[in-house]
């Protein structure tokens, strides 16, 4: 489609919205109609929550989660977290997925990333000094290196592992396995390895 | 994911983009944090962009597509079209498919929609009182109803007809036939039906 085609301001819009992830031309011209057709009330609040989100969402300032701006994440406020545990992960989305297990009452750490020499991220990128800092606090008994089961996912545990040793505090994985109500049969041969080496009585 | 994981403006954007066509949950998540990574610049010019969106973008006064707000649209400004022809359409992005076939130099009218009695979607809601009052001024040679080729467009082509009959304008529609680049093997019984019918000498 030549430029031009549609009027200047739905132009811009499609552009924008097109370098949202999962939005090509054709989706991005789909949202640009539908806006359109939105209540202008509606319009409103959005383009509103747009301009504003610098200012009303952050990042915890002991955790790095996400976070109304200026204020700690809904963890760290949390009463009844047990706040001798920190689980570090990549990315702060990860934590919902780990707190919809209901098996963790611990606290957060989030690193920002991960090791990934292809996208030339490397150490200095991770948020690994305040994590060191915590850990040497004292107040933790142990971190659990929530990360990712690829390469650059492991490489990045040995990275932060390293990091922690001097500290002095245990360190600990999640146990690589049978996803739950997987079948043996569709399982990979390094996920069945996984499962057999680290076998538990019955 | 319960309520209230994501920081309040957060939740507020994910649950107006899960308005877009298209857009999920998942979809919505990701665009929300995505969008947190955008620079404040970007978001501004996207929130601009939307909060003016019903005083930027309007329907062009003379055929209802899409124009700048109180202009006329492009193709009506356009020197070199022909103006003693008419191309009737549903919907106003389906100008921009007719334009890239190079095929069609004349004007356009947007009805805004078709016949729809699953939609209870009926004449009322179309803009037929402007095109019979086009039809009707004489300057026309011809209306092309340029309507979808299926069980609602040829409704919508059957009532639009009997309306412009009175004014006495030739009306004609598009050639059903095979679709360019198709093999006659995948087309279907009513396709082959209707380019048998509409056969050409060589």
């Amino acid at each position: 489609m030549a430029d031009g085609e549609f009027p200047a301001a739905l132009e811009e819009l499609m552009e924008l919205l097109r370098k949202l992830p999962g939005v090509g031309r054709r989706g991005s011209e789909r949202m640009a109609l539908a806006l359109l057709r939105w209540p202008e009330d509606k319009l409103r609040a959005l383009g509103a929550l747009l301009t504003a989100l610098p200012e009303t969402v952050g990042y915890c300032p002991e955790c790095g989660a996400l976070a109304a701006a200026g204020e700690r994440c809904r963890i760290c406020r949390m009463p009844g977290r047990d706040r001798t545990l920190l689980c570090v992960v990549e990315e702060p989305q990860q934590i919902f997925a780990i707190e919809k297990s209901g098996q963790y009452r611990g606290l957060y750490h989030v690193l920002g990333g991960r090791l990934s020499p292809l996208e030339n991220r490397n150490g200095e990128d991770l948020h690994t000094d305040s994590l060191v800092a915590r850990a040497a606090s004292g107040e933790f008994r142990e971190v659990i290196l929530a990360l990712s089961a690829d390469v650059e996912g492991r490489a990045t545990a040995v990275y932060v592992g390293e990091l922690l040793k001097p500290t002095g505090v245990r360190i600990s994985q999640p146990a690589l396995g049978l996803p739950a109500g997987a079948s043996l049969s569709y399982a990979d041969a390094a996920t069945i390895g996984a499962a057999l080496a680290g076998r538990r009585a019955m």
